[in-house]
């Protein structure tokens, strides 16, 4: 079986060795030693001035919301994995959509300002399978009407735009290291923000509001990366070089032998990730019959993202056409640092003859 | 040193042996074949109908108020660890605070309906140390003035109330297997309800309101547990007999050799899991001076709960002066697996001698 992602996993014995200091140290979580030592590999590897580790990738966007203070309407992708909206909701705000760029498939910039009223507070975009928002241009609009800007940066690990971590852009950027990501630690996140002052914040709250065991700064809660997941991704980080090479390799093969199928256009400055391998069919009716056929054959892509998160049983529907449209169309293929060439040849072939 | 708690490590090659599953499964989270074995083995040991293993102790807490949908006022207890409050406050509720009773150091029962207004919702009580709540009379003061009942139970694996576990009483409990619980998974928790109905609405809410890959039900963030979690908890199963028979040792020990210091009431019908050992002080300036002098020897107890969750920089400041009381002069005292006679005597000599 040949699924969309599968999960890097390092040889266990480095695992359990670099777990080993762990167990040495009777120490397993608050803010362990291995915590401590990926964050600073990372702020390294990243170029990033800050990073907070979380447990997963949603936290982070629960705590972002809450560190900058943001209630009422929030202009946000429909394009997007499903946690953006969700947790936009679960926080008490009102995720008002704007549709996507057709090609870079992130928030068509030039429809936000048309979106602003008086209660919006924030934008929360997502960077599409490691594509940049129009992060210049979103960030005008901000600070022209006030407002606050959150990336989704889930699927960027290691993306740089014009020479910067994306991770840098906007008021705060939250990644995903979980176990189907570029990187990982099994379950996983983080946090970033250039500002020290915010990060400050981010901190507290991602840890009960704890300053030291008897005073509290401002409400939190639990986000705290522990050491069994900090020791996955030190045994993981070594491999970085490794796993991007091959998933470009694999994308290139599949650029090289898939009929012309539309695909995510990078946007210019992107050092991009290799994180996704999205085609667009034609219509739903396409996707659907070559899903089958490659079902049949034990390759499972995943309808990603699909659906339009516009159309959410707690969404508006307000209609967002690109997005619904495309969505309908799209699909990601098997993309993993394994994945040999005769597979995705053999992927290929069940879509060109289908097409 | 010797801290409040310390986190019981099973013999590493233990846990190595159970991750190889997740290993050579390929599969690290979402739903793994160790997690779904741990619940198995968790709802078997705990007799209760059913459990969801969740990535640490809190999420839990928000995934309860969720589900049951509240808003307004909650009635809580201000002697808990803050979690309790803040995640409250962080769910948009607010909490009023009724204050303990002096003995059992549980919400006081008696003081309750005199809290409730019409935007009562719901009443969020801690079982202390492992204590139960007064269940059954504040089952009958939420049936009659129509309240939901969640039960912070982060202290109770184990914890039976006659003789049913104390995890059934109430509409949800919630519990933590953290690192420096009796139980645990490093970072980790639970969600335990009777209702099957309830029980579906929080599965939803702890995974993104997925159900399949592509449909919906109502919102959801993530706090899936991994195998590397499930894995450790997997490992501590087998110990638990061992675990609980050695911290009951410790408790004997105390108990036989403190001078008299005011200690938990155990609400009777209760089997009580050796969860924590309080003592009382006659005031702040004595338990000072012997945390004092217990530092100086290395010995580390915790002022907990300190301070009383009324007086945190977000809440009311309404007073209560039981649990303000207590909060100034309860101290934990080391209690974990293999803390040895001469520790618990040498700390119980330090403290008579300091009295």
């Amino acid at each position: 079986m040949i699924n969309v992602t599968k999960t890097f996993l390092p040889p266990q014995e480095e695992y359990n060795a670099i777990l080993k200091r762990a167990w040495y140290a009777g120490w397993i979580t608050n803010r362990g030693a291995l915590v401590v030592e990926l964050e600073e590999k990372l702020k390294d590897y990243l170029k990033v001035p800050n990073i907070i580790a979380t447990t997963n990738g949603t936290l982070p966007l629960q705590i972002a919301i809450k560190a900058l203070g943001l209630s009422g309407e929030i202009i946000t992708t429909p394009f997007s994995y499903v946690a953006t909206t969700s947790t936009l909701v679960w926080e008490g705000c009102i995720p008002v959509f704007v549709d996507i760029h057709p090609k870079y498939l992130t928030i068509d910039e030039t429809k936000i300002e048309a979106a602003i009223t008086p209660k919006t507070t924030a934008i929360l975009a997502t960077h599409v399978f490691g594509n940049p928002c129009a992060v210049e241009e979103i960030e005008i609009i901000a600070k022209k009407h006030n407002l606050k800007i959150i990336y989704d940066a889930a699927h960027c690990f290691g993306v740089t735009y014009k020479k910067k971590s994306i991770f840098e852009y906007g008021d705060i950027s939250t990644c995903s290291f979980h176990a189907t990501k570029v990187f990982h630690t099994g379950e996983g996140g983080a946090l970033f923000t250039d500002s020290d002052e915010l990060n400050d914040k981010l901190f507290y709250h991602h840890n009960f509001g704890h300053y030291g065991p008897e005073v509290f700064q401002g409400i939190g809660i639990n986000a705290k990366m522990s050491e069994l997941q900090a020791a996955m991704g030190l045994a993981v980080f070594p491999y970085m070089k490794t796993i991007l090479e091959t998933r470009k390799g694999v994308v290139e093969l599949y650029k090289n032998n898939l009929k012309s199928l539309g695909v995510l256009k990078l946007r210019k400055g992107t050092q991009w990730n290799y994180s996704y391998y999205p085609v667009l069919f034609d219509n739903e009716t396409q996707l659907l019959s070559i899903q089958k056929l490659l079902n049949k054959e034990g390759v499972f892509p995943r309808r990603y993202f699909y659906p339009s998160l516009n159309l959410l049983p707690y969404a508006d529907k307000k209609p967002c056409p690109i997005s619904e449209n495309i969505s309908l169309r799209v699909l990601c293929l098997p993309l993993f640092h394994d994945l040999d060439d005769n597979n995705v040849l053999k992927i290929c072939n069940i879509i060109n003859r289908g097409l």
